[in-house]
């Protein structure tokens, strides 16, 4: 019987879940529940890469690469524990699979790559290592609760990955807001992808005042140009009291989508009593917001930011179609990170 | 004019908050919106008692106390970060001060000692360093934002002071729970401080199943007796599968009060799609609980513990005054962290 977790595909050691395993079993056939899908390219988790390449160098990190996966049965780095995300063509589903996914289809997986059972035929052959794009051939397996988002015909692959990246900020960002009466909010990081993404999908929730807060002169006036805001306001985010001058009366509703530690104490102070914090950033403390909240003596509640909301990844695709000003942000940015 | 969150109480460096200040001023002189308190016992954090005692060893904490709390103000260990709580007498309260105290109460303060100005005068002659109780004799400043909890007159010192330090907890599963129609609720850690405060709320909430989670059977016959909740299990909170498997059906709501590292995904696969998952523990990983959750494909709402909800001392007082079996759990562990 297989399991909706992939926990029949764990060999090392017996009874975790595939994220936590040491090692899975790769073999590329269908179980009842399971979709097995053709691999075209690697994106690898920019950290992963980043320590890959420190420790192996360009020149080795292709063979680093294979033997990860050879070793483990998937892609998850052992020193930062991330993994990525990949792209492909589905080969065979089972006939209990709940994904809705068609053979032929062209996928990229929303589930990291340290839990996705890979194996990889081709040696890397046309991966020159100088970059987390791999270009590759094999296989993966997806299991019954796995995420894989269909790739849009009318998207450039390139945008359409850059946006599925991000896909849950504003997917809770609309829960949250929707939960509200045409609320206030403050997207820390509103000029990044994550962040415009957020913007876009707060005003269409329903909030009034939006304000932007971004990092520099020359990313507000994209931003303003953009019309993603009712305010662009330009300060530190990781320097509270900044923030808090910069954003003035607080706002019902904070989203932090700013990839560097140290900004949950201006998101704190930024935040009404009574309000919502929405925490995107991988690089959040959890006792730093906390504690912060607490030294604050502030009554908000505070979300951590699940990257998974069903529908999240139409939901911003379909932003992004709809939004003209968000397509040419991201267009403009698909080189940096948000 | 004088800041509610204590910016004019801060030296070095300028415009940051008093947490992140390397040095306060610590005068005791009453601004308009502050309280002067004649302390009488410091609480430091367990874990900054601990780096110190390792690093002066028994002999050598106290002038490690001394000297840290003379140069910076506050006692705020530059190790770990934090500080602990203080408990003392009202000396004075400005005419502005929003806080309800008055002259002579004693009372604990509920923001950490990091951001508390604080003046030794007794040298900590009374302190034996062998744990991180501090007698002492000093004064401590509390702004406009800080929070003090009146010690009652009915309850041991210690045993008020042991629920005041977990008392965010039952508050805030009182929130949660009630936002809801008879939710089942679980609590990893029901054993515990903060666990069996967060049974007893959910209890008077409206919980309808009310699981808890123990790790040992004799701590679950202890629960059992104690009848905080419909049904008492017992596994590693830190193994999601063993999590799973006993508590069963999914439920609506789940607290975790584990103060161990690796609860994340144990507390997500025990939700149901659509519930609620409140983190107090400072264990606590985000990125742990944002990828546990994509990885799961779990569709849960996950809120960071914010230590401080409006009345939770009073809140907490009020639930062990009114649960004998919660005051007696409390009595059994006083000497136990939970």
């Amino acid at each position: 019987m297989t399991s909706p977790y992939g926990l029949h595909r764990v060999l090392d050691p017996a009874g975790v879940l595939p994220q936590q395993a040491h090692r899975l079993d790769a073999t590329p056939v269908c179980g009842p529940d399971e979709v097995v899908v053709d691999v075209s390219r690697l994106n690898l988790d920019a950290a992963s890469y980043r320590q890959l390449r420190e420790q192996y160098g360009v020149d080795g990190v292709r063979r680093a690469v294979l033997d990860i996966v050879a070793a483990r049965g998937k892609m998850q780095n052992p020193v930062t524990g991330s993994g990525g995300m990949l792209l492909g063509t589905v080969r065979e589903v089972g006939p209990d699979s709940p994904l809705g996914l068609r053979v032929g289809d062209r996928i990229a997986t929303l589930v990291s790559l340290t839990l996705t059972p890979l194996r990889l035929t081709d040696g890397l052959a046309r991966w020159d290592g100088a970059d987390e794009q791999v270009p590759c051939e094999g296989t993966a397996v997806l299991f019954g609760r796995s995420i894989a988002a269909v790739l849009p015909d009318d998207l450039p692959e390139q945008l359409a990955l850059s946006v599925l990246d991000v896909c849950g900020a504003p997917a809770l960002t609309d829960r949250v807001v929707r939960r509200r009466t045409a609320p206030s909010v403050l997207v820390l990081g509103g000029g990044g992808k994550s962040g415009s993404l957020s913007l876009a999908a707060a005003r269409r929730a329903g909030a009034s005042r939006l304000v932007a807060l971004v990092p520099t002169e020359k990313e507000a006036d994209a931003v303003r140009s953009a019309g993603l805001a009712d305010s662009v306001v330009v300060a530190d985010a990781r320097d509270p009291l900044a923030v808090a001058a910069a954003v003035g009366t607080r706002v019902d509703v904070t989203v932090v989508c700013v990839d560097v530690p140290g900004c949950e104490h201006g998101a704190i102070l930024a935040t009404a009593d009574g309000g919502t914090v929405v925490f995107f950033s991988m690089a959040t403390s959890f006792p730093a917001a906390a504690l912060g909240a607490e030294g604050l003596a502030a009554d908000v509640e505070m979300l951590v930011g699940n990257g998974y909301v069903p529908g999240h990844a139409a939901f911003a695709l379909d932003l992004l179609r709809a939004e003209p000003a968000v397509r040419a942000l991201f267009e403009h940015r698909q080189t940096q990170q948000a």
